[in-house]
């Protein structure tokens, strides 16, 4: 399938098959697709916690009551759970190790190109700490296009998808000991495959027309 | 290629050859990927303006100036360039304008299955409205998994993309009217084909490694 059928066939899975498991390799390919997720000045601000243990998906499970009780049985049934984290600072030193990285990787073949990254990345991260004052919210729109990648990517791979929103964060923060990491909740997302009782599957997808969504310039 | 080889090997394109152009059927596929981009309660709080022509693109690249100025060469290179607009809001009338096209594409087997798709978008909706007071932001995130979705599938698709945070959204506002049309700028991603000044792709790619960005449970 190409990447348009790929995108008009994908469900969000409602209700998975506990017992089947994402297989290693499928799952290392989707470990990639997050960690080479693009991020505005390679700025990188996640961390991914993988819930794959029945004890992890219980822990996240718990934090799901209320109003969002409804998603803690797509976490209990999932193979594997990834809590989306912001780093909650992108400090100096945070800075620096994005830096020391790109020169280990081979991007700079001058020391002006590291200097000349540094600049570029560093008036990024104070427009919006200083100046426009959505820090958190520029972390966390990054942390959205990884997420969309995984979903993009299962879909690629036979493995279905549950994106949620429907989370309490802070009770999230508080299970997996976040803001002592310097990170915060902001989404998750349930992987596996879709079982018997996944209504979504079986309904057709909807979206505007094109003459919405679409103007030509 | 693979997800996780398309992953590691797409490189975000810094400088567009002017001469090649999208060819009509890839740029089909693009759009449908970008209509078919999963939101949370299928918000779809989306517009996409593309630039294919000179002017269109030309009246993008004049918004483009001061600290920005940088990123006007590529809008003015590029095959296609996509700004990415929120709807300013997400009212009774466009809500059900959703419920009518889920009704249309037969989503709703029974008059139950429309109203509790209702009730479950207005919570979210007012969720993000009245509680959390980020409506706004809740838009944009969704806009960013469309962006992550369309340059995953530029790369599978051997189109190059520049993705541009490094834009001026209240002169595009303005350039393009979006407010009378309920709509503001968001964020822009320019599409083509590489020049040999991409200085970027023949650089390695560079990332945090695994055990920094994920954690196991």
């Amino acid at each position: 399938m190409n990447v348009a059928q790929i995108a008009t066939t994908r469900r969000t899975c409602k209700a998975f098959d506990p017992t089947r498991k994402i297989p290693g390799s499928v799952l290392d390919d989707l470990k990639t697709v997050l960690r080479f997720a693009p991020s505005s000045v390679n700025s990188q601000p996640w961390h991914f916690v993988i819930a794959g243990s029945d004890a992890g998906k219980e822990a996240l499970a718990a934090t799901l009551d209320g109003a969002f009780a409804y998603n803690a049985g797509k976490v209990r049934g999932a193979s594997h759970v990834v809590v989306f984290c912001a780093r909650t600072a992108l400090d100096e030193a945070y800075l620096n190790s994005l830096l020391d990285q790109e020169e280990a990787d081979g991007r700079f073949a001058t020391p002006d190109a590291r200097a000349g990254q540094s600049k570029s990345r560093s008036f990024y991260v104070g427009l919006h700490r200083d100046q426009l004052n959505d820090a958190d919210a520029w972390a966390d729109r990054q942390i959205y296009i990884a997420l969309g990648n995984l979903m993009q990517a299962a879909a690629a791979l036979g493995v279905d998808a549950c994106p949620m929103e429907g989370i309490d964060v802070l009770k999230l923060d508080e299970a997996l000991g976040l803001p002592q990491k310097g990170l915060r909740a902001v989404v998750m997302c349930a992987l596996g495959y879709g079982s018997e009782q996944d209504f979504n599957a079986r309904l057709p997808k909807s979206r505007l027309p094109a003459d919405t969504v679409f103007s030509e310039i």
